[in-house]
């Protein structure tokens, strides 16, 4: 019998270890699914519709977005960018599981979606703000105005910490990873991931009438 | 940083694996306390106060309920049967887990309690019916009218399944004992169990304050 999917909301600042650690979650585990979201931005080279991205333009996307066609969207330098709710709802009735790797709104709108029961949300917190900013410059991506807007969206990021049903200090990767994997093995177990126990105690009472 | 503890509630028919598993968490993890109980039934030769059961008459039994210091109680053949709020509330906040093998009656009066929100509660069932006859006959602890009780009570304390947060089918000990390991661990992550993430952003704001 068949478990209904988990939608793992994972929010962190940027720097907390969240890509990493969520690349290590799909490296454990294949069959969690990444949401292949829908954007208003233009396709770079090689990049296909369905695979990397949906594309689509503003008009259809605003139109998706009033139909409650998507779980969460926001607006990014200007594009839209969302994931779409059919996908998900698909993957998770057919018992997968789906990660999402969201700030702290997108994953506000997806509790808030028709799917949200079926969240998990994680936070992966810093060890310490120094040690948060010394990841950002040492990864040598951004420019440093870059990275003091992204220390400021952290502190934002951070103060929503309350609104997740774990929160987990990234000190230590191996043991953070650990954290994550527990976690979710036993909310896989979780009674709302089981709709065929319904039909696993239909069977028992009709047993114990077959007794009378 | 300490950690809350969790008040874990285990229940099933009688038959289940119930007493092997809390057993078998016991010697995982010694420091899951099992609740003293209230009794009103006289003391048995060997029995302590404090130790088997804290012992009292019906009317210092009546004032306990009404003054809302027991978690849960029951009438069982005559006799009150309760958990003392007190001693639980300290064990908690001091970090420890309590499990609690109570019914399914035992298990709402405990998520009503002032400490229901550190409840972790999980039901256990058989695998079949005649499965779980078979075991209350081969304990040949009881004549064939208590087990006839038994088994009725079973199906009224199975259709309760609804109310627990995990449900397990316990087909396999070794194997349910490592579900419940587990659901345990994970849960002892719960945002829930650790108060002192107020403390841990305090610290990351600071950091932040002392950068500007």
């Amino acid at each position: 019998m068949q478990r209904h999917g988990l939608l793992i909301i994972l929010s962190s600042p940027s720097g907390a270890g969240k890509s990493t650690l969520a690349r290590r979650l799909r490296a454990w585990d294949p069959h969690i699914g990444f949401s292949v979201s829908a954007t208003t931005r233009s396709p770079r080279e090689g990049e296909e519709h369905g695979r990397e991205y949906y594309f689509y333009d503003r008009e259809a996307f605003e139109d998706m977005v009033e139909k409650g066609e998507l779980l969460e969207h926001a607006e990014v330098f200007g594009n839209y960018y969302g994931s779409p709710v059919a996908p998900v709802k698909k993957a998770i009735e057919e018992g997968h599981d789906f990660l999402f790797d969201v700030d702290w709104q997108g994953g506000q709108q997806i509790r808030d979606s028709v799917l949200g029961k079926y969240v998990l949300s994680i936070f992966i917190l810093p060890p310490s703000i120094s040690e948060l900013e010394r990841r950002l410059v040492s990864r040598q991506q951004d420019s440093l105005e870059v990275i003091e807007n992204r220390m400021k969206a952290s502190r934002d990021e951070i103060s929503h910490w309350p609104e997740y049903d774990y929160v987990l200090i990234n000190d230590d990767l191996n043991e953070t990873e650990a954290h994550l994997k527990t976690i979710i093995s036993a909310e896989r177990m979780r009674i709302s991931q089981h709709p065929h126990l319904v039909d696993v105690v239909r069977d028992l009472n009709r047993e114990f009438e077959e007794r009378e």
